[in-house]
């Protein structure tokens, strides 16, 4: 692990000061000398924030780097997951090649931790998640990454699924992931039974997709819940887009928002500009752990979204109508703290004993980063510097 | 007016070919040999498209390039035109130089057009509209600006704006805006029956801003609608935001683009992120002129926005939902030709004999310029380079 002495920084856009950084963990803020042998860089002045969290992407799926994919099918949901998985090969979206790409460009702007959903479907096996495997491995130390294993073609609608995440998850995939179950698999009782079996199974937390809306979201979060009291999983399961929560019943959402908190159910957001979405306000003034995400990244689905936590932050913030500093702080911690406190990470943070895992972002304040999408001249990630001025250390194929 | 050869285009992405331009317009597509004394630009295969419109702006109001602005202020809208009003000075937001940045900064980034709404008000006067002038003077040749006089903190409720109103229109605005005749004024009729009485007598087309959702808008709308047939100002009027169009009842909807269409209403959209907004793909299918705009950008009521229009296509893109590459055209045309089409530009568009008034964009596809917010190598205004690189020939204040 690595010492490093960085000079005039400031912690959260506080007081300049200088972070020494011992064994890759933060050991102390202040004026410190620089010792024999230890490296030295210079923040001059700009603001230092815990890396930047991407708690919700898909690394498997993005055509970043590749030719432009014209895209003029008219497609719904299920159209979308089919066409994909039908031809991702044959579109040429390996998936090691690819997630090396995604996952070098967040960490090149600030990214020090991902959860990515991985497809798992009887066409592909476990092939997909085996190459973001190889990715993890190869950038050990410049950014961790979390996978979910993810039925995205549907488990009950897929013969085969079932027995696909079971070995994902005992070959090590950390998380557990669903979708709609209503929407997409037509059968929310089967699949929300089979998850919570599996989860139970092997001992690892859920995170299930949920672009259904309004009624039928909120039917699928009782059910949901229902399962976290029979489990005994409160704490442990997320909701990714959470769509229901931003429909226009203002006492029924708080009746959701309510069992959410009590359960300790975390809410992950992209700040979808075309669909209704959860406020980050509301769930964050009742306690809910909420985390952000870009998503899928010009991908066969749509070419929207880019490799950068920061960019989506301003997604997030313009989405839920923010626009004062106080509510921008709080954007910013979505994508960092936020992300770090649904996947439960430890010793995250800008904290003594905390990793020493932050970016630089040149700015005033927290709010004119995250509206200016700031550059970001330096990021750490224990205690190395891992991306300078947004190029990473290393090269992606 | 000048001549330029244009070597190495792709006009709106398709074959690469030269542009001849003499005397200020295009005079040809082709292969040319230059002519002695002839200046003669590379293009390198960039994608040509016409001059970037923002046709919905407020030159008045930005602080960019000041100090950035802390707003902790809880506001609703009247609050929030309160505060400008009676602060705007003092926190040194002079209307000429910071007109002068903004509207750089659009023309640096391929705009050659600006509709803007500039405040007038008992507190200024036509102090503000004084600046925008000098701006306009000053910006000859580089950015075409169009004043709207604007009576942002309302008409009735505001005495002696009708007199200002009409004192502005005497002195040069070329169009009449209203405000929330609802919302703002509390008094829908008189303020409607005023704008067009004053907008008749000086034979000017009216632009309305229109925040009032739902029914409240649509009951707006209908008053306007009444008036457009009384007074004969069948296209001549614009909706900007148009929020009431975004509500959720299909069918109501379609009566009011119905009616839009019928009476050539032009609509202005922001895509404004956390309201609901008009389809303009619902729009254009209908036949109705659809323009876009960048609107206030980091001004006192909220630090978004940057002078730049093919960043606000990427906003009004996603917040419509579009993916495919042919609906990507489609917000491209809204802040090109769709915002000429709003203002009645005569000689706009790719096609000899029109102004030559464009700027390149680095990309494959019309779609992908969008969404990567393409770099901008060279824009051109009357055949004379205006910026480069996404800098402008002249120096912001």
């Amino acid at each position: 692990m690595h010492d490093l002495l960085l000079r005039n920084v400031r912690p959260m856009a506080g007081e300049a000061c200088d972070i020494l950084i011992r064994n890759g963990k933060i050991s102390g803020f202040g004026t410190f000398d620089a010792e024999p042998g230890m490296p030295v860089e210079d923040g001059k002045g700009a603001i230092a924030v815990p890396g930047l969290i991407d708690a919700h992407t898909h690394l498997d799926k993005t055509t970043w780097g590749m030719p432009w994919h014209v895209n003029n099918r008219a497609a719904i949901l299920r159209e979308r997951i089919d066409f994909e998985r039908e031809n991702r090969v044959q579109i040429g979206i390996d998936p090691h090649r690819q997630s090396m790409r995604h996952a070098i460009g967040l960490a090149a702007n600030g990214g020090t931790h991902i959860r990515s959903h991985v497809d798992i479907d009887p066409t592909h096996g476990l092939k997909l998640v085996e190459g973001i495997w190889e990715t993890r491995e190869k950038l050990n130390g410049i950014i961790d990454i979390e996978v979910v294993a993810f039925p995205q073609s549907g488990v009950m609608v897929m013969p085969g699924t079932v027995e696909l995440l079971d070995e994902a998850l005992k070959q090590g995939c950390e998380v557990l992931g669903g979708i709609d179950p209503c929407g997409i698999d037509r059968d929310p009782k089967g699949q929300l039974d089979i998850l919570f079996q599996l989860a139970t199974k092997h001992g690892v937390p859920i995170d299930i997709h949920l672009h259904e809306a309004a009624d039928l979201g909120a039917f699928t979060m009782e059910l949901i819940f229902e399962r976290i009291r029979a489990n005994g999983m409160q704490g442990n399961v997320a909701i990714s887009h959470a769509f229901a929560l931003g429909m226009n019943d203002y006492l029924r959402v708080g009746r959701l928002i309510d069992e959410i908190a009590r359960l300790d159910v975390a809410i992950l957001t992209t700040g979808a500009p075309s669909a209704s979405v959860p406020s980050i306000m509301r769930l964050k003034e009742a306690g809910v752990r909420v985390g952000g995400g870009c998503d899928g990244i010009r991908d066969t689905w749509g070419p929207w979204g880019q490799p950068d936590m920061l960019d989506r932050a301003k997604i997030i913030g313009m989405k839920n109508g923010l626009r004062s500093d106080i509510e921008l702080a709080h954007v910013l911690h979505v994508v960092s703290k936020g992300g770090a406190d649904v996947m439960g990470l430890e010793d995250y943070g800008m904290e003594i004993g905390c990793a020493a895992d932050f970016t630089l972002l040149t700015g005033e304040t927290l709010a004119q980063a995250v509206v200016d999408i700031a550059p970001r001249p330096l990021v750490v990630k224990g205690g190395r510097v891992t991306a300078r001025n947004g190029k990473a250390i290393v090269e992606a194929p």
